[in-house]
């Protein structure tokens, strides 16, 4: 039964499996020192068009996630976050666990906007006892959101202007980067966020490989002893290669972007057919997620004939359903679940 | 110039300090081994009819909060409060610097509902991915809490009933616990916290000691090795006689309660010299704390006359401001408030 | 240059790698729940003759101490470990990271002994003030050490039974187990040190996979909630299928010792190459790392034919230095390092 | 029975009762925004001749030693400290629970020696691994240390110099701080401690307080937000007023030098009246700590006479117990000594 349940389901794209096996009994140094992963530092550079980024590798997400938070706040600060930041969420406290509070701001569509932002450091300073508050530090936004959606330019450069305001970073979670980047109509580029984040972080795991993410520092603005840091945090590779191989393959010719591409096309065609069967959508998401209402019989009968998650009840009778498209998703997948919804929707 | 502006103003009871006196130079062991600090437990048991209940007194309110939440939760587990709840705006992250989540919950004048909790736990269960989820492990009460409202005892009934049901503790803050206990009209007991709670503490820093806080847990169900977690936690006296001579004092024939009835009473007539000048108050409080809805251009002239806490704006024209009395509270002091808002609030 | 620096040089056996070729594009669940992962557990579970071991997949070697160490012991525990131990040293706090102390034994060859431990606690106990010092919660050991010797399996059996005795945990860094295990004269197996262990690591980045680790809770006793600390501890896989297929690859048809055995066959040529050179030993090390004294003239000619690790300082005029086999070391390796030394020491 | 078991048997000297008596009703705002803690501030300057120092005041030497370190140091790097260090042995791990390694360096008499610190950092540095191992960013010393030895004047000029060769902060714990200055022979001056550490703290606990000890960060160099921090780490004082009125009455007149010279005074005849009793010492200590080595019958016997700590055993026939002088011990506890030890000791 074929599954759209979510974006990690295959291993990685064939040309990255092709790399791995092509350079697996080479020797290479540890730790990073290899030249497959400075070919993917080099790489990621000229695709940020940012030529002193520094960047590392790590294994997932919310290590990812915890190790920048960590290390970029001052230990009295925290980061503000959506409500539905997946920071806040779904990542079991990782961030508390590493002394850091998340303070939350309300979303629209999964996004914080930078009034918001704004109103919130008002209200801090004007708090007389703010001294006794835990310090916004750091604006954490995914890109795309946990729920598919996007910020546009201007909105990732307002919410920019005011962390630079309020001497704040601003971190882009971009686990499904991506397919932020490939998504129709777009005007966010990997060069523009590199211009106005403090820190990024290109997933791999969603996008085409095993595992890992890079986390860039644009222009190689990257706190002191960053390699004690990943390693205090148990994140460092002994093979660096693993993820070196990849991230140097994924950003040889574009990979990244066609595979993306890919990814939207699937996404496009799943939106079709729902919208075909009458269907109404949780939330308009140009990329890679779409969130279905169904009606609660057709779900359960659906759900014998292709995979999928559910997301949360949306009343009574209906449901909100995620199907997710990968780089991995075929057409094949997509003709069985046309063939599914005209069964199972009417 | 008499000041409201908050509860810990003066030194403590003179009672308090004459056993200070007293005791001064008799030589006691360190630690909490004393004599004065085995007396005050013996009479906080006896207050509590809790002849079993363990008790450790520490420094101050966040200190106790840092700790009793550290200790009693499981590493991977949160503690749910409200919003509004000291833990998660006014302690500068102290829960999360120990690496436990606060997991906020709507509030109704300064509480939190049993069914509110019940509702959270519903939703948790119900995720297929509260693995990924921070485990609420507690719920956090401040009583009275920091709008001066209390909880009845049908309420607190409620609560300790839900955290029951889903296995989590139930922690009262009882930094102005004296307030609480003798407000009138209450129906919430010291024996009766001690029967609903996992733990709780009754404050002495804003209650007639100069210091000190005593942790209750009732039944004697602490945690294991617990002086070494105070140790651990830089939160044990190596003059444990500071707060034993203090506490022993303040639960001899019934001191505690009796200067609490003292502030309550002076808060009815803050209450009522503001309710005579025609103000509004921004919550019903019964005890120590008046929150009182100012003209702006009045508050500016009265605060020439006596001090004040400014609490938060109210609207254009308009401020909420904190006027909290105490055990120290004069019947002079009060008379200066009277004059002074006949002079500024017409 | 054939390199002899380290075991962690190469990619992954080719049995492993033709196991990721041929499953990459099958679908599989995230977090662990795939088929390959449930295969793994259930070879580990045999391998080790234990059909309720609980087992947990990380990425590193430095990710699961912290993991496992933070997770087994009380917030207030620290663990025992040889002063020369990998967590002691090389892990740039990784353990304080998490709160623990590491509380250190004196060491020989590497190891510590069992009455080494016993008269720690000895001096523990009877210390009047041992409330306020760091309980000893566990014995860390690694198997082989981080000088390549072993334990015999009286010596662990001693070192179980004492942790037994004061209510320690024993936990076994296996990062090079199959090392270990293969090494000629060993008495220790996978049942036994699953038989003495409260849990203990199967090394997999060192042996034969590009990345890995698996954690082993003998007869199941995992502490409660283990997703959900790993996930906090940012260690979760959401490809889990990734180290599944590895360890399932590995534990089928003993490939693990299989090619264990190997390095140490290399191993044993390495060190037969360097005595009939006529060098010392630094230490006798029956396993794939061989700490070889060179003259300092000698060693800098060397390092123009051969790459090899300085370990540190032997006296004025010479210094140990590391040669490591691994599962990947080849024969002309071998013929090359010999046409090295031959040309180099005389 | 007359107790010599430690230095804070007693509450606080009569000048400090009568100026808490004296000043007890009146307000004064929290958190350290009262004018004894301004004035306390200002005497303290004058006496480390230091007038920019910024001061903070704590409850205790396991909570300042906590803060201290935890704050000064980058969160990747750890502390070093002599074996014996206080915060290495008998502080149940505070430092690690705030995430710092404690690193260890051999001691002598309770100090540790420049040349040691520099042999250390020559070691770290010229380890390949270093980024691997945790910085040492701090040297922690105590003044006097736990055996109650000085540092001289040289011997802190040279750490001083190590440390600033190596960008390592110097931090004197002076939780004995009083008996040190007052040591007879000491060449070490508040000024000169002052000029040559980057934080120190002068104990008010052991000395003549009833809790409270001073923070120092010369020229002003404090860690940025560092009400916050004293808040995040649980130990702020609601009422700042009960440190300030202590410390403010303790540096008038210099009063902390006269009493602690009192009871330099009174170890000086505990010392003789075991010379006289031909008793020997474990070790030679100029200030307020005597340690004595006594035959275990006469040890026996003596403790029905007197109180006082057993240190350590010395031999099978022998134990190290400690006799401690204070600002408050008495001629007449002396005398009660002397008896006791002609009648027992032989």
């Amino acid at each position: 039964m074929y599954s759209f349940s979510c974006d990690y389901l295959e291993g990685c794209h064939e040309e990255v499996l092709k790399a791995l096996c092509e350079t697996n009994m080479e020797q290479a140094p540890g730790y990073g020192g290899d030249r497959f992963t400075a070919l993917a530092v080099e790489e990621i550079r000229q695709s940020c068009e940012d030529p002193d980024a520094a960047i590392h590798f790590v294994n997932g997400g919310t290590q990812t996630n915890q190790l920048v938070i960590d290390t970029l706040l001052e230990p009295f600060e925290g980061t503000l976050a959506a409500e539905t930041g997946h920071i806040n969420v779904h990542e079991a406290g990782a961030i508390e666990f590493s002394g850091h509070k998340v303070l939350t701001l309300p979303q629209k569509d999964g996004k914080i906007a930078a009034s918001d932002v704004e109103a919130y450091m008002q209200r801090f300073y004007s708090d007389g006892t703010h001294e006794h508050m835990v310090f916004p530090g750091m604006v954490y936004i995914s890109h795309p959101t946990e729920y598919g959606t996007l910020y546009s330019a201007k909105e990732l450069t307002d919410l920019s202007a005011v962390c630079r305001k309020y001497h704040m970073k601003l971190f882009l979670d971009g686990a499904r980067l991506g397919y932020g980047l490939a998504s129709e109509g777009t005007d966010v580029t990997l060069p523009l966020i590199d211009k106005l984040c403090d820190v990024f972080y290109i997933g791999g795991t969603k996008v085409g490989a095993l595992n890992g993410e890079a986390i860039v520092f644009p222009g190689g603005k990257e706190p002191s002893h960053y390699e004690t840091r990943i390693k205090q945090h148990g994140a460092m590779f002994a093979k660096g290669r693993l993820v070196g191989v990849q991230f140097a393959t994924l950003f040889k010719d574009n990979l990244y972007l066609r595979i993306s591409r890919h990814a939207i096309e699937m996404a496009k065609q799943i939106r079709q057919i729902f919208e075909e069967a009458g269907c109404r959508f949780y939330m308009d998401s140009p990329t890679n997620q779409q969130f279905v209402i169904l009606e609660n019989r057709a779900l359960k009968e659906l759900g014998r004939y292709v995979e999928f998650e559910i997301w949360q009840p949306y009343d009574a009778d209906h449901t909100v359903v995620r199907f997710a498209s990968s780089w991995a998703t075929t057409q094949e997948g997509i003709e069985e679940l046309r063939r599914a919804v005209a069964l199972c929707i009417k």
